[in-house]
């Protein structure tokens, strides 16, 4: 029995039992519709963009967000194509596995529970006695609850001080997630007078990153999380002593009244006297997957507040719900996915760009920038054979309107059409915004938007040719009312699962991340005694002053 | 005569005059040597790296910093056919004529006059009685001053506060190199104590950007620089307006004390008496070659002091002379533009990364995307003429060690190979490193990157498919000594000579933007009284709320 088998093994049960249709194809390529999806092509958006096709062509992420696809490329041929496609590989029903808890990450042997954390899409999962919603949930009250009693001031640092900076110790899924929601929130939590503590974040194992930090904080008022489920990683730890270090020899705090850890049950740092408090996750949420956990949720709760978290677990929720609709017209994120898969394998184009109209969302691009090329840059399907199609894309993306006065010309006039995915809001987070030459920047910004999707999809011509605008460069827009927590949670599940059915299209393995491996082994060599003995490392590694 | 005749019209007199030889095609597909190169496939590098390749495979860019290529996957042939390209093309004299002012922006029908900011690599430039780099060294010099003066204390803010702060509010190329630039330097001024104001930034025109700003930091102390060659750049005027109705109805601040405006001297914005000082650019400075202008002077003249800014402009000046060398063997922006060209055009690989290990370089890959996709991101060349090649790629890039936990993967075990660029230097910013398990973290973070080239070229095999390392991925490696101003000046200058040389060779003109246009002139339709007419305009607007 293959791998695959054993994880269609996992989810045939559970179909089985609710009477589903078996799928027909493993891989999308496998499928029925294949050979006719690969015998299109692109739509001539200057010919069928319209204002009934952006009326018509948008569908519900949440309450308050919209994911409008009315300027890809895609027409509705391709669309029941991809529908098709879509349920004879059985996605949602593979989601509804994953959600069950299936054992979806197959090389790993895990089960894949970050939709646990913020819902129970498919029912209660109980393994060994516990049910993890109620895991996750009881985590998140414990640490709601300290994030309100250091929010009040009843935890107090080692001098006496009150908290008034949080600094977090991460790297990967332990940054870039809780670091893009921080940013997403920080505004919008200010304005409304949610605003507890201050975030900071130290990620890079070059000393410089930590004190540079460290330089521009009051280590007296701050607490620090350290974050890494492993309890393990080698980034995470040596920020921990360079800080420790600061502290102690410098400051003359004492570091376990100022360090909390957000770890697994298992690890090293769990119930470790060095931390006046630990907060859990487990092997079943991925650290791409878990911005909705503690990883993201102490911090969060620390800054914006307990009950704005929850509003983006919430947001997150509707999400994962409207997720398991069948139907494509009907789920963004399996639309999203399918118009993806498109234009990767069928248009073939390798890279993607994510535009936010939100000066808020400045980091987003690169926690999708992980969720997505982390999950999904793989090579062998879950049956371990080569995959004949190009997986996962190249994602980029920087916010609007500044990426306008950036790379947008390539975009506009470069050789390769790159598929565009904007995302806008209707308000802004903060009030202040006057006119000026008749019109507030929120209009301006908005307006830039609807003016880029238009130039984008059709175009213009000009007599001289470097003034030529080619159009017909496809692009989706996710737009909501405003970027609150609920919002923001719903984006934030949307990519999550558009990501999820993918890696199911591709029948890959969304969920490991075995490509990290190998530069850690290198890496010890280079540090052992003595140094590398292959010679071609040990030469980059004299280049570089590294033995 | 077309407009490429033009051009070469200029640097052919200017060549005639110094002897050298004519250039024997325009575009790189029309050299004699590119059917050849067309034959040429990709190097095995897990066959030929070795110590000796990484010894001999090295160009310096300037003292103290070295390109190595020694893992890119290209033989010595195709090095010779691309030499020969080169020699036909006559990059080196194309960039000797473009230096010396023949008017290379031809759609614009301007100079391109940035190297003139650091040294005069092609000789004096003088026009219309004006000899350009006295022009801008004078500049420069005014600026110096003015911002010693600051520094000293001698010029304060209209409460009387003394300056601890500059807000650099700019857009594109005002915002994203002098952004760059300063967080790669803030640490190392810091620790010399060299740090005088510290630097923040408003470029969105979204108006949680500037109000983000504006939370943060206090008015009184705070000064402002406004820059926009043209002053006219719309997000900049509206940004100036929130920050001008902030200071006068919010603080009670006379905005004239605190603002400066960098811009050309036909502007709007100069000689103002609503600013404390103006300082001058001019058109032959593009956007994204300005960092080394006043755009990005007067900020970093402020923070690191005007020393520290001259040592990038020495840098960048050592990078330039050597780009005059006409062997690619001894000429690292050329051979880097070449292998980018074989990259792309030959084996057909649509993207790069950009990975420096070193947090302060944080922003500096944002800084190479504009410089890169919005220089090359073109489709039609100096003739009018579709270029029939693909030009410029798609550049992303995050720091390392973060990029190991997030899209690494991808460049590991992805389907397609994408060439990658290291950056990496021997020593700290800062000092304080302590050892932790054997190591300084400087250490680890070098070693790290040593393991990862080897791991890229080398690969691994496994019983696992899934945890099959291919080898074989392409990369080189900028090294240097120590990331202080005179280095991160030949860094820039690398990166921009680069892309020029690559323009060159497609025959493109690197220094307009047409693409920005068309999405101005459509926002002016949606801001209208009435809205926009368009229908599809209309209805994206009113998706968007902007109408």
């Amino acid at each position: 029995m293959t791998q695959s088998e054993q994880v269609r093994g996992y989810y045939r049960a559970i179909l089985t039992e609710e009477g589903t249709t078996m799928s027909a194809c493993n891989r999308i390529d496998r499928c029925p519709s294949w050979p006719s999806l690969m015998r299109k092509g692109h739509e001539d958006l200057r010919k069928v963009l319209n204002s009934e096709r952006v009326a018509s062509r948008i569908i519900p992420v949440a309450r308050g967000l919209s994911y409008s696809y009315a300027a890809m490329d895609v027409d509705n041929e391709t669309l029941d194509l991809l529908a098709d496609s879509a349920n004879r590989l059985d996605l949602i029903g593979q989601y509804r596995a994953l959600a069950s808890g299936a054992l979806m990450n197959i090389g790993e042997n895990r089960m894949v529970l970050h939709h646990l954390l913020r819902g129970e899409p498919a029912g209660h999962v109980v393994r060994d006695g516990r049910n993890f919603r109620d895991f996750y949930e009881g985590e998140r009250k414990r640490f709601s609850a300290f994030a309100e009693r250091v929010r009040n001031g009843e935890i107090l640092g080692s001098s006496g001080k009150r908290f008034e900076r949080v600094v977090q110790i991460g790297i990967g899924g332990s940054d870039l997630g809780p670091r893009a929601l921080y940013l997403a929130l920080e505004q919008w939590a200010r304005e409304r007078g949610l605003l507890g503590l201050r975030a900071s974040f130290i990620s890079n194992v070059d000393p410089d990153d930590a004190n540079g930090v460290l330089a521009t904080i009051d280590p007296e008022s701050t607490l620090f999380i350290l974050v890494s489920k492993s309890g393990t990683t080698q980034e995470t730890l040596a920020n921990e002593a360079l800080v420790k270090a600061r502290l102690t020899s410098v400051k003359g705090l004492d570091p376990a009244g100022h360090l909390i850890a957000v770890t697994s049950e298992t690890s090293p740092l769990a119930r470790n006297p060095g931390y006046l408090d630990s907060f859990y996750i487990d092997d079943f949420i991925g650290g791409r997957y878990s911005a909705t956990s503690a990883v993201g949720g102490v911090l969060l709760s620390l800054c914006i507040g307990p009950d704005a978290f929850r509003a983006i677990l919430d947001g997150a929720a509707e999400a994962d719900m409207r997720a398991l609709e069948p139907a494509p017209r009907n789920n963004a994120s399996l639309m999203d996915a399918l118009i993806g898969i498109f234009q990767r394998n069928v248009l073939g184009r390798p890279s993607t760009g994510i535009l936010p109209y939100s000066q808020a969302l400045s980091r987003f691009p690169a926690h999708l920038q992980q969720l997505d090329m982390e999950s999904n840059g793989k090579r062998v399907d879950r049956d371990g054979e080569d995959v004949p199609l190009s997986t996962g894309p190249v994602l980029f993306g920087e916010p609007g309107t500044n990426g306008q006065h950036s790379f947008y010309q390539l975009l506009h006039q470069g050789t390769d059409p790159i598929p565009l995915q904007f995302i806008g809001f209707k308000k802004n987070q903060t009030s202040f915004d006057p006119e000026f030459e008749g019109s507030s920047s929120r209009r301006k910004l908005n307006a830039n938007l609807a003016a880029q999707i238009v130039a984008f999809a059709l175009g213009k011509d000009d007599t001289a040719p470097n003034k030529r605008f080619p159009g017909g460069r496809p692009n989706s827009l996710i737009v909501g009312e405003e970027l609150d927590p609920y919002a923001l949670g719903a984006l934030l599940a949307h990519y999550e699962n558009k990501v999820m059915f993918q890696g199911f299209c591709w029948n890959i393995n969304s969920f490991d991340q075995e490509g990290v491996q190998l530069g850690k082994v290198l890496t010890r060599k280079v540090l052992e005694d003595g140094g590398p003995v292959d010679p071609v490392l040990k030469a980059y590694a004299t280049l570089l002053g590294a033995v």
